[in-house]
């Protein structure tokens, strides 16, 4: 499949970045044939992305649907970060940070695209912590705002430095952390406030 | 001056994507004095990166020269941090974030520079780590990995968010969580190590 092969290419050597000529090496499609499928540059990086976005999409709810408790589903989506790392489902790293990096106001698109994919990720995981404190799982007084930026902030970071040094260590030891940070705000602990002590 | 106006514009529009004729824009040289001063495209890349790596190098260093205590220390690194989600001293976010996203085996010398920042950021965190357990700030039992990875990830994830959002609340959100993480590292607490628990 075309945009699943020109997708592969893009997230690990950028979506704005890449000529079309990278993309007819590893497509095999002539330049005409591109921009026929795609109708131009832009375009084939959005279309990329979506396609991208949309296979750690379908991961993410794969782990929201593993259990029915709420540390279970965050404990879930950390593992599809940590998968992430390794290059699976898609080597180059996060597509919506990738995105996010690359474009600016002069790619509204595809910067649209990624703040939207980010924002959706923002309100699962603050959705699943606000599910915990009706369930009685997470403190009543703990902050899904600070949860949810804390998460998605450490392990993106982590997912960065893991790509940069071709190590996934940074990944683990992020997991590590946020799954301990998670346990200090459950509601058997009675000092669940935003930051850990 | 020229290497200047091309960082401001290069850590926003990105170092790679950005076209000649941006540059040209920005910096009002022709064509033709672009390349007489820098060689070529990459080359530009690389220069303009190295000037805004080393504008955010220098107040990495005043902040690890405001004060003597290790925790001080890591405290104005954050500053530092919460500085680039606005703005201070380049707009774009963390240039060296920034190329490490962009940049890949296709563009070996930018993305070797950026590993070599990346690298001596986190050394000298954990250095600071290191002497604060020597001086007895730290917990003798703290792992200095461990928090070189957790400061960076969380600080560099929160970055990218306040600029993919403009709101540098998410910063502000990583800064709270770090300062209660790195206190329950501190020698006076009892359980110190890698997580916040």
């Amino acid at each position: 499949m075309i945009v699943e092969k020109a997708a592969a290419l893009l997230n690990q050597q950028g979506y704005l970045v890449s000529s079309v000529y990278d993309v007819m090496k590893e497509t095999g499609l002539e330049k005409g044939g591109i921009y026929y499928h795609f109708g131009g540059k832009e375009e084939l990086a959005l279309e990329a992305y979506r396609f991208a976005r949309d296979l750690v999409g379908h991961e993410i709810k794969k782990a929201l649907h593993s259990t029915d408790s709420s540390i279970g589903r965050l404990y879930a989506l950390l593992e599809v970060f940590r998968n992430l790392a390794h290059g699976v489902p898609i080597k180059g790293g996060c597509p919506t940070m990738n995105v996010s990096i690359e474009s600016d106001d002069a790619h509204p698109a595809l910067c649209t695209e990624a703040r939207n994919a980010m924002a959706w990720v923002y309100k699962t995981v603050k959705t699943v912590v606000l599910t915990g404190i009706e369930k009685q799982e997470f403190a009543p007084d703990c902050n899904p705002d600070q949860i949810a930026s804390i998460f998605i902030s450490t392990a993106e970071g982590a997912l960065m430095l893991s790509k940069l040094f071709d190590d996934t260590t940074y990944m683990d030891r992020a997991i590590l952390h946020l799954k301990s940070y998670l346990s200090s705000c459950t509601a058997n602990l009675s000092k669940p406030q935003g930051g850990p002590s």
